[in-house]
């Protein structure tokens, strides 16, 4: 018999049982791999830049030239020439020299620093006054300052954002290998269930969970795979698994909140695999159930949609990130209970918040609602978990905030 | 002549010149609305839920037929019926009867509490031990509690995440009012520029600024008209902005590091609008152009990437949140600094920064490179900003980490 686990105890379960996924390559196109998860190590093939490059505008010198010089007494230099934007200086910068060049012009050689526009004269006769001296390697970036061959850009792992985007693009790796999409296939049981477009009869409530996690996991990455409403019966829900397990690299099942529904959902996964779990110590999502076939995770969600929610943010999203070898970086953010919140359930407990910013200071307030469907849902701007072991929590405490979507 | 402006002053600027843009709604069905932006406020138009409804598994009765009943003197009531799942109940429960209800169930008529299956002994009779006396409203959500016709659920201008989707689905909300996505044209100038596939030749660099705010903007939910690399040709540049603007709703030039190019951005923009910002006090960011078009934004931001890739995330993005009157809102995570960053430019710092846990507590590695380029950009997991007044931060002082993409 399984005992109930502790969100920490699942975590490791899930690190236990699953691996990434080998084999899950493909190559992108550099303007469809944002938000996508690399791969491989990103290694730098070139130098960037390829060229010793100005930053500023002004006059490519010798440093030594200028040594001494002042606004009372410049410096006297003779303009042997000037670098175009975008072309070369394959030229030699002789002593006493000097050469124009604009901000990310390249540099001539024998020259090793710029003078800025502002600290120079144009005589007007091909000769220029600098009035300050340069010190060696001032205002240029050398070949290879920014990234040079051998030098590993970005981890394999990592979720591609539009900074990473932009050094990809400066190496020239518009192909990006990143791992494949995982699908998951989502099903929704119960008798109750009805599609969001139709009217619910007596007794039935409209599928919130369906589109709910389709969208959550869409968001994270995932080709979700809509197997739709399955009554409950056993049979019909088998058949429907066992196809989605076809079809997918993992498979939620979402609902099934009367009993004999889960006992179902327990004995089809062990029919077709392992039962791993069998309830977690949290609150709202004690009912979840998950298990292994094959390589492929099962994971019966509980029905009620905020329970499905956090279940699927708190383990089923770390999950898919364990079989794609996806980093996985959460922050929090701190801010103060406008109101006092009980707990006392043996069990971590995590509420929805909404977030005002007073006077400097972020306040969250639980959105509760007798219900705790969909009131509890809509307009949430993050949440917040209360400890097993805590009573409750003063109104004014702070607290960590997980916010996105 | 415009003078440099701070970056509160530039989104006050922002706030005035701009407008949300009207008539830019449109319906998406529900699997395409998340991540989209709310053109009108979601009022409910029916109960959810529609019913009574238990919120466990057990025994549906009139509260005060089990007023003082113990395990050692259960109240015994008559089985009178069972509700199944997705089925009205549509009887009256009388005195000194119970009915069986699952979670999720509908209550019958009369009933005003369910006592959880626990706490019930079926003697096989049709009669029913009850060991514990119920509540009134105990263990079931009546109708409405979750949601009434006429409560405003989500509002206007809200980005809507999975549960916001959630709850439109328990609504029946399949066609969702959103604004529509922002054309954004992107225009990347400079003679040094070639595209990321091609090598670049002496004195070139590849254009990093196109992929990198194209995967930026398309992010936020803009739809990006590439308007590719334009040589510093004034006539040519004129021609390009102005066909971008034709087709598009805001344009980008990026680049132009040549104080040539600038100044011709600056006539561009006059002569199509009127010129409303010249310089931002930030840095990297200072050479920033912004002005309007009619009622539309065109922007000059630096060509240096990391640069351009503030300027778009710190005032940018605002400005397309103001035409699409899109809720923004941003939170920061508290962090240690790694190392001393010393400040000292009378103008706001940015600087990106890697995280690292150590400790259950966020250590921020500021990203330094001498370039200022690529390297800084890679791998960068949020950034912070010191003050215009700031000269530098120790070792170890708090920051606020902007997180995100």
């Amino acid at each position: 018999m399984l005992s109930v686990k502790t969100p920490e105890e699942v975590l490791a379960l899930i690190e236990k049982e699953f691996h990434p996924l080998t084999g899950r390559r493909e190559l992108l196109p550099l303007s469809e791999a944002f938000g996508r998860v690399l791969a491989e190590d990103i290694t730098a093939e070139e130098y960037v830049p390829d060229f010793d490059r100005s930053t500023v505008d002004g006059y490519a010198v010798k440093a030594g030239d200028t040594f001494g010089c002042s606004e009372a007494i410049p410096a006297i230099l003779n303009c042997t020439g000037e670098v175009l934007m975008g072309e070369g200086a394959d030229f030699m910068l002789e002593s006493g020299c000097c050469c124009a060049v604009p901000t990310g012009g390249a540099i001539p050689q024998g020259a090793d620093s710029v003078v800025m526009l502002e600290y120079t004269e144009d005589y007007g006769d091909g000769s220029i006054g600098i009035a300050k001296s340069a010190a060696p390697g001032q205002n240029l970036i050398f070949r290879g300052d920014d990234v040079y061959p051998g030098k590993t850009v970005l981890k394999k792992g990592r979720v591609l954002s539009s900074r990473d985007i932009g050094a990809l693009a400066a190496l020239g790796r518009v192909q990006v290998p990143v791992v494949k999409k995982l699908r998951v296939g989502l099903i929704s049981t119960g008798d109750e269930l009805v599609p969001p477009e139709e009217k619910p009869g007596p007794g039935q409530v409209r599928d919130v969970n369906g589109p709910m996690l389709s969208a959550m996991l869409g968001a994270f990455g995932a080709e979700v795979i809509s197997c739709g409403i399955v009554k409950d019966d056993e049979a019909k829900l088998r058949l429907t698994v066992e196809r989605a397990l076809k079809e997918c690299d993992a498979v939620l099942l979402s609902g099934g909140s009367s009993v004999g529904v889960k006992d179902a959902a327990c004995r089809i996964i062990q029919s077709l695999g392992e039962l791993l779990l069998h309830g977690i110590a949290i609150k709202p999502g004690k009912p979840t159930i998950m298990g292994r076939a094959g390589e492929k995770p099962l994971v019966g969600l509980p029905g009620h949609p905020v329970a499905a929610w956090f279940v699927t943010e708190l383990f089923v999203l770390p999950l898919l990130s364990r079989l794609m070898g996806r980093e996985m970086k959460t922050y929090t953010v701190p801010a103060r209970l406008t109101e006092s919140v009980s707990a006392n359930h043996g069990r971590a407990q995590y509420q929805c918040v909404r977030l005002e910013e007073r006077s400097g200071e972020l306040w969250a307030e639980p959105i509760r609602t007798k219900s705790g469907l969909i009131g509890t849902l809509a307009g949430a701007e993050g949440f917040f978990c209360i400890d097993r072991d805590c009573e409750g929590l003063p109104q004014g405490a702070e607290i960590q905030i997980t916010t996105g979507e």
